[in-house]
């Protein structure tokens, strides 16, 4: 995956700067994925994929990639995560749930299907619903909003909950096809950074979904933490893509001084600093995913373990990489000085870029904080 | 000045960030503070100005524009500080100083003049050079950049350096008309932040200045620390700017909690630290406001350590709000969480706003290290 | 005051490393002040003291002192606070209070009197109690801690809670002479630091106290605003404490660093970053205590604004000296190396010192937190 | 390793307040250590020893001493290291070296030899000397500070030039026997923290020294990055220290809020932060050790790359580790507030202790700035 990913890199450095003014999203770079067959590098080969497993092997593409584009890695993550969840779905899930998960992955496999996964509702409007519908199946209506990758997306990961008379009302995931009639993909995402992952809005007007492309999964309030292992799963490849914004201030940073010549005593304190960080920054995200992969693949115990120990191990970096990432964008942007703060400079867009670390699920900060609290104050769980 | 301000901050704040995405001049706003006399506030009364005298009541009046629209704030810091020092040239220079500075002065007072100053040479180019012109007077040749508020100059204040056979060069500081034939102002102006402020750049070509149309300053390499105090005056006032950004940043996040209606642990914590380090930020600013004022109007010692005074209270804190302003301002973001990260939120203008400060002269980062940890060790003069 | 203080600031240093060695008061120190009508100083005029009522100043003394020692200067807190809270009795309170404060001050003024205060309950126990005595008055019982300043108090003031069959609980000030039955002053502080402050155990065991020796205040749970006033004024002039704890470990480190002669590059950023915050830390507490002054003494208003408005100064100041004084404490051992860390050092004193000011009352950082983001968030009333 | 530590755990724990309060060193631990085989632990098995070679299980074996007293790990890291460095002369050097080698390590392995390594000259006297004695053999003469475990070394290894007329100085390493005439160990240490490791002085004067117990290196200015290996295995270890310091200082505070069974808003914002930075820490010191076992014993490339590269990581972990522990420990105190500011509470000496990380050799933290910023930004050898 790496060597593939490695000839595109050029080409999205180039386009980076353009699309990031423009709002514009990356269609020819991935057509260059899909036609390469990175779309599908988390499909198993038996559907068609290159069967990467690993989540610190996605982490590191994803960081490899952010390097000259972030927003081009975060569209990607969606496509690379949702291979992940759904062979899981396909290995582990009931009959059902496993023939919906091959119909999407060998679509991925091929490059026919390109996935994108929509959990947040926009605005302040009901929240998503899946509605029985008359001639049988479901009626999807709700709008849904930072679903990236959007612009090329065959098909949506709608996260949504049933409203059906005499059941408590279930969490659950519809697939639906972009042809969909009632389904608008906007073009409204203009964010502060990464604009150039599509991150728009989806509006969902009674669309709708046969009974078995939907994935069911508990009551709304049910709280189960074997649940927080698929969770960890889709997000925590996504510190890769903040940690490659670090290295690429860094390697910007100090190739300019170096052709300065000349460094100045607080020039020589803020790198020294930011070497120190990058390297925390490395290590602990290289240890989060390496938790992670083990748990995923080798560890055999208590499902709600499993979920709580990923989730804890993903949080305790996640908020490290959330101080430490923009910490060093900002160290470098004062090295660098006045000519950072043109448009045209790399750490413009890289100081905006990094501070989408903060928002992504899960946890925001206040949620971390109370989660990671809860955890070892309440629970006890963690003495290491 | 303040109650002339505040007929214009709805207007201001309407517009800023319409002007902020097109990286638009709020042309409007001053032709509003021109008709007001906004722009000749810091013009003498005998003049036709305010006769406002107090860098303390400018950096008040800065910091309540920056509120509304940072960009604002600093392209009209331009025609307020040059009417500081302009004065001071008035009162105290020698008469072909005082000609000057009364003409521009008067203009200024009357609306007819808005004159913006240019200090920071562009690109890898020849420095900015004043040459003796055949016909009598001087030549101007060069490259400016970062030109704040020079969309709607009629005249240029441009640093450079004499070159005259058989003399040493010195620094002066040419004025131009904007009519003069070779002065180009180019509309190139598109930075991370300050993004209405028309920080364009100026192009010189051969430009004709009368004998009497230059301040002359020492030799280039002449060290003089009385110098130190207006390069104090000029800038110590933008100050203003930057907390008037943390200001914004913390009641919109503070009104926003309060409609939310339920503040979580973690953005209790990040509050509480906004409202202190906010507090510090306004203080330490206000102190060495206050501390220039004094030494400008009521010190009657040494000039050399009255600049030296000035110059290190202005860098100390200076350095204090490159640290806090920034850091309120991310600690908002992480508070508010995704809906900062709209284009459209004041908190992601903010964010790109605040950066600018450590860019700002004098110094940047690693000079005010120099200077300070010099000053403190090798002088030792400032014990407290 | 401060130049009566300058008298004594040599022997104060002389003595500052061996008694916080040993753990020991300054018993000779403080006979001097006795003598020179130090503690006396917030006494008014009319009743013997020297008449200081600006917290300012006393803020001023406090760090004057604390430069030398700062366990000298929070013993040194006791006294002076208390003559500032006692004034305001005989100023404002009802005639049994007048007397009672009159007493006190009188005392305090000719040098008779050494009053410590004491507020926290020591342990577990049941909280200090007052009930009536069957002959009369009250009985004290209950042990209090941190009594700073007991090795030679003549009197104390002890806050406790009246049990009365009948009537709800009150809060209560009593006064009781060094020499009642009962009274045991234990020779048990032993601290990280502040350790030649004397800050002890009190021991009360049914210690008879007049009716006229007590100060009675609202019910417990009685929440009245015009109290943070007086909160204020016992506490914030110890932010000088802290202040001094920093400008010794700067000046110290800074003059060091003039005689080795050579600053390398990461020193110097500590330095210049050092001088930084010792500004911002000397303006902010300077502004805080301005605004205690303001309020205490020109304020005419609503005394449950007053109230709050002191408090919320103190605590957004308190906060960053917190914060600030530690920093740059401990950037100072990092310039200095490894001759900081031996006992001998002052670095090492001041490094153990300075880590007071995070317990000192009101507010510990978590109600500190709790307090500023509520006043912030649900109040709204502090917009600047 | 760790089993056997295991064992003296509790032991550790239970005398490191009195020891810290006395500043005495914990014979009975070593003594335990000794009998146990804990002192040979790093010793080939072929000399006697248990064999361990990994400096990551070195590290972790301190780490867990650490976590019950900082200042019996930093003793104990003096003899471990001191197997390891001894074992690669044993290995590698030639056969004077490696005998000189297998008779230490012989003796650390059978419990006979403790040996104590000092490398920093005491105070301002003129450099530790070898010069030619006239009988044979040399002449040792100066004053060592900061030798650890000192109290119970049977053998020195001390850091000295040569001075031998008519060559260049030479570094050397002389070993000298505890019984040799001229050789005083002082009971001088009393420092901030660490004071249980006995870190005193030794002084020297005219000490026999034979002709094959030294260990002669490049002459004194010349410059061989492959040394910086040797440096670093001499010391990355003691990374452990640090973070078992901030891990008892972590499990102290969570288990004291999980006893008091509220935790208020601004303690759980301390908590979380805490989890992540001790995570961050731990991943760090965990990937440095890791990266220093592979260059040690699997890397067969250029022994200058090596040295480099094994500094370069250590250095970058150093900084990092010298942030994140005292920031951690610093946190604690906060959140349990005034009962961690007794002498009694661990977290007191945790905070004393964790401050001597910024002053271990090498580097301290300017020369760690000039370094790190040097590799990076001059040699452009680092880009990951």
């Amino acid at each position: 995956m790496l060597s593939l990913i490695g000839n595109h890199l050029a080409a999205i450095r180039e386009c980076a700067r353009e699309n990031d003014r423009a709002g514009a999203f990356p269609f020819d770079v991935f057509t260059g994925f899909r036609k390469d067959g990175v779309l599908g590098a988390t499909v198993p080969r038996e559907l068609g994929g290159l069967g990467v497993t690993s989540l610190y092997d996605v982490c590191l593409a994803l960081l490899t990639v952010a390097e000259a584009d972030a927003s081009t890695a975060l569209a990607l993550h969606m496509q690379l995560s949702r291979g992940l969840t759904l062979t899981y779905e396909w290995q582990h899930g009931d009959a059902a749930r496993q023939q919906l998960a091959e119909r999407l992955l060998r679509g991925m496999g091929s490059g026919a299907a390109v996935v994108c996964t929509t959990v947040k509702d926009a605005g302040a409007g009901p929240p998503t619903s899946l509605t029985p519908d008359p001639v049988g199946g479901w009626r999807l209506t709700g709008r849904k909003t930072l679903a990236s990758m959007a612009p090329i997306a065959t098909h949506f990961v709608v996260s949504a909950r049933t409203e059906e008379p005499g059941r408590p009302p279930a969490q659950a995931a519809a697939v639906v096809s972009g042809q969909t009639a009632g389904l608008t993909v906007l073009d409204n995402w203009d964010g502060l950074g990464m604009r150039a992952s599509g991150s728009v809005d989806i509006v969902l007007e009674d669309c709708h979904v046969p009974e078995g492309d939907v994935f069911l999964r508990g009551a709304v309030d049910a709280h189960d933490d074997a649940q927080l292992a698929g969770r960890t799963v889709s997000s925590v490849t996504m510190l890769g893509i903040y940690t490659g914004i670090a290295q690429a201030a860094r390697d910007y940073t100090v190739s300019t001084l170096a052709r300065r010549g000349r460094t100045p005593a607080g020039a020589k304190a803020l790198v020294a600093e930011t070497e120190a960080r990058l390297y925390a920054l490395r290590t602990t995200v290289g240890a989060a995913l390496g938790t992670a992969d083990y748990l995923s693949y080798e560890y055999a115990g208590d499902p709600a373990v499993r979920g709580r120990r990923m989730m804890f191990a993903f949080q305790r970096a996640k908020l490290m990489v959330n101080k430490l990432a923009p910490d060093i964008v900002a160290d470098c942007l004062t090295v660098i000085g006045g000519a950072s703060y043109a448009g045209a400079n790399p750490l413009s867009r890289l100081y905006r870029d990094v501070r989408a670390g903060s928002f992504m699920h899960p946890f925001t900060y206040p949620d971390a904080v109370e989660y990671l609290s809860t955890e070892a104050v309440e629970t006890g769980r963690y003495d290491g």
